[in-house]
């Protein structure tokens, strides 16, 4: 991604490994612009937790990279342990896990996550690449949450196809719901800027009135976990009624994702979806108000979609109907 | 409404006049409970468009009593101008004002103003009666914005037959939407509170998760303007996107609003949504995160919900479907 730094424009990606795992720590995002170099699992497992890494493709290679560090001290088996219950809902982070521990010694586990971290690289720029067929010019897009280069190491899934369309100058427009309670839309407007792609942000309440006017062309999403046996996806609490919203007025909704998120054995009732503290929704303060001392608060932080509201699902095998997954396999 | 003050629960309304219009400065809540005291129009009209006195009916009342203040010095006909225009989607501030300059002497119309007042109590008083009809035992029920007592003088519209089911032991748990930008949804707490009803808030994007898990029984919202019409209503921006996701998974949706938030003659085409400043979007923190100094942002501050998603419109003369509203006339 392009990243505006001391004046100048420059390529960063999100997360790598240079003598241990350095990554942006997005919970200072977008005031501050703070490189983290973790040594050791704990760390890692600290940094998923808290979100100062976030976005599903992202933390799946830092959970590789978590196990890769960790072999090197003989602690592979207990640190993927620790690492996969960091964010339960994601699925990266357990089948990225889960590959480099299926390594035999410490180097090869580090060669894996390495691997794992091109792969992601990879899908995500083919993701844009296919994606932006979908996309025409001055196409008026909304995006939900962040699923941006910071959430995936570079180019992103559901932004992959903007980037390539702005690259090939079709000037898109991007809706940016600001996606409470934890506001990763600023981390979209964020990249946005840095790319100089044209946006807007909208609380996510006025998403429906931009749908109904006409004014808004596609959505396109990230996945937490693409369920393949139910072509439902999990995302980010208020996906299923962006993608509700989106059909009720004939939008195509459609969801970025590589495969390292696909989900091939669960159904959508076996999600465990995650519930966050109720600070992040009753720690607000907007011009002033906030709420009363004694609120509380419920905060979950996915929600399902099912099939029926999604259009296409864009991999980097390509673009499917959410009933057609299975054929990737075949493929 | 009750108030918790000093450690006493008190009854208190939020508008009222005695030497001057008094009125509870909703900009400062639920931080801090303040009256404010205003002498002419021009504190009314500031008071309205600040939002210190927001909800259509409550507006309705200040501005009667706005223009009844400047009749004392003769300005009533410019003073009904000024406060028209201080928010223009409501439409109860419209059918006050003109109601009280039907008056011909400064002292019928503070004479009508007190009779508006008193108009709009008894009529959410009612709508709490026939509303409470509609809720069952422990009902589960969801409301957007703040169209409480705050909102209208006393009782509220949306909170109005919550009210009446919880002094009648119904134990009613109410999922309160944020309401973002302005977060109207703290006052809803804040109320809920000082009345013990149970409640817990929700991010506006959580409200789709709960609805589809059948952990919603109903929604109640009110209305800044009801088109009759079309049987349709102009809301706080994200009533549609509630309306959508409720139709979808079979929840009543009820809207509950007093005469005076009838539009008898628009179609929805002649209704204009009033856009308000981006820095009620760009303007938040959320535990030290917020947007990126560069972010521009839309924000339309209500949104129209068509009649084909309202179960029923809850008012003073009973309980109509929305194509039934004419029949109000004749009855």
């Amino acid at each position: 991604m392009k990243i505006i730094r001391n004046g100048r424009r420059r390529d960063m990606k999100s997360i790598w490994y240079d003598r241990g795992l350095k990554l942006i720590d997005q919970t200072l995002l977008p005031e501050k612009l703070l490189v983290k170099r973790l040594d050791d699992e704990r760390g890692v497992a600290e940094a998923i937790r808290s979100m100062r890494v976030r976005g599903a493709p992202a933390i799946g290679v830092a959970g590789a990279y978590g196990v890769a560090i960790a072999a090197k001290k003989g602690r592979a088996r207990s640190a993927a342990r620790l690492l996969k219950a960091a964010r339960p809902t994601a699925v990266d982070l357990k089948n990225c896990v889960d590959e480099v521990l299926g390594e035999k010694s410490a180097r090869s586990m580090m060669g894996k996550a390495d691997e794992i971290c091109e792969r992601v690289v990879g899908a995500c720029k083919k993701i844009g690449e296919d994606g932006e067929k979908l996309i025409g010019k001055q196409a008026r897009i909304l995006t939900h949450c962040n699923a941006g280069a910071l959430a995936t190491v570079d180019w992103g899934t559901a932004l992959a196809p903007i980037r390539v369309a702005q690259r090939k100058g079709k000037k898109p427009f991007v809706f940016v719901d600001e996606t409470r309670p934890r506001l990763q839309g600023a981390l979209t407007s964020w990249e946005l800027l840095n790319e100089g792609i044209r946006h807007r942000v909208i609380v996510d309440n006025a998403r429906g009135y931009f749908m109904r006017r006409g004014e808004i062309d596609s959505v396109i999403v990230g996945a937490d976990r693409v369920v393949v046996n139910e072509g439902c996806i999990v995302n980010k609490i208020g996906t299923y009624g962006a993608a509700v919203i989106a059909k009720e007025n004939n939008i195509p909704f459609y969801v970025a994702a590589p495969l390292t998120t696909f989900d091939w054995t669960s159904g959508k009732s076996d999600v465990k979806i995650e519930e966050r503290s109720e600070r992040e929704v009753l720690g607000i303060d907007v011009n002033g108000r906030g709420f009363p001392k004694k609120a509380k608060a419920f905060n979950p932080a996915f929600d399902i979609t099912p099939a029926k509201y999604i259009t296409r699902i864009i991999c980097e095998k390509g673009v499917y109907k959410p009933e057609d997954l299975r054929m990737i396999l075949s493929d």
